[in-house]
């Protein structure tokens, strides 16, 4: 069992039970998802902007134009905070304070730079995309100069980060088993619908397999 | 129509066209969900933790426990980041470069305040809970004393705000429109599923109406 490293900026300290180091839950949780939340400080203000990623090995990789103040922001401070949520269930108690969710999240505590050598940018694009939709990456046309030379590509390199997780039933007090209230858990998920393809599509073109085994996946 | 005040913090500049300041607007895609992540600094990093929330106006209550790092370093710098995101589709192009999402988000600066009052405390845990499953408070055993003390309730006031919203189909170059690559949009939506009740349930206790309306609004 490999752990990411554990100081003040990662440890979990409210509901630490639910906290793991551990790396490959962490990997995993990264992996079921493709949007995070990044976090970087612009002139003192903490700013949260959502944004989608790949993941290879222990690198996380976003883009975006070469212009967005948040790709040039975490550029300059050379560090930042990826945030990700699945949430998996509401967690309805008897009583008020037992409210919870279920749910899968990590942080991540990464630094950054920009990538510069054209086989490692494109290798990002790809490895962006088929974490969205696996093996996409293979059914669309490829960036031309002007589109790549356009794209600004930054690896975060995965200094140390922290999973959580709940995922039980509901936990309330002895005094209130007995009680005239409901308890339970209503299960959450994001899910696919089925394909809309665009109206101007040449004639005879199929769904591609990427597509219909995303969307099969996520039902 | 009334708009949020706009200045280098919470201008969108990138993607300008999908932008509004319209607290309407804000308004709704913050109300369409009830989970946010919240960004604030902590010793020079920006950190981001996800978090329940409810609306009133234009505050926005969270809460937590009295010794939640996040919590204390909001009220200690005293303003806050809170981003929202609504993921409704994945638009696949013809070509890797227009790759897009469709999604609502919101990002919120706020100034931060302890609530101290007890009845805008207990005001404040019953919106956040009805924001998350409308009409829930009314099935649930109220805080306690104890319980009472030992939640932290915050109150951000929305001092500015932006919303983002892509809501429409692929966008691709013309020189792509008659390739032999497929394109279209993957619709995606959260969902809840049946509701799983408790089983140490006393006998002959229903599942609230709250919560199967909850249900029947998010399939």
């Amino acid at each position: 069992m490999c752990n990411h490293s554990v100081s003040a900026l990662n440890k979990v300290v409210r509901g630490s039970k639910r906290a793991t180091y551990e790396k490959d839950t962490v990997y995993q949780i990264l992996d079921d998802t493709f949007m995070c939340n990044i976090g970087y400080v612009w002139e003192n203000n903490a700013i949260v902007i959502p944004t989608a990623y790949g993941r290879d090995k222990d690198i996380i990789y976003i883009h975006g134009s070469l212009k967005n103040r948040m790709m040039r922001g975490i550029l300059e401070t050379g560090k930042v905070c990826l945030s990700i949520t699945h949430l998996d269930g509401l967690v309805l108690a008897r009583s008020a304070f037992h409210h919870s969710a279920n749910y899968r999240s990590v942080n991540v505590f990464g630094s950054v730079r920009e990538v510069q050598d054209a086989d490692e940018k494109m290798k990002a694009l790809e490895c962006i995309m088929n974490h969205m939709v696996a093996g996409h990456w293979e059914s669309v046309r490829k960036p031309n100069k002007k589109e790549f030379d356009a794209t600004l590509v930054i690896a975060v390199t995965i200094d140390t980060a922290s999973a959580k997780i709940r995922a039980e039933g509901v936990i309330d007090e002895k005094s209130d088993m007995n009680s005239d209230y409901w308890a339970g858990v209503v299960p959450i998920k994001q899910v696919a619908g089925r394909p809309e393809s665009d109206e101007k599509l040449a004639k005879g073109i199929v769904i591609p397999d990427s597509v219909l085994t995303y969307v099969a996946n996520n039902r």
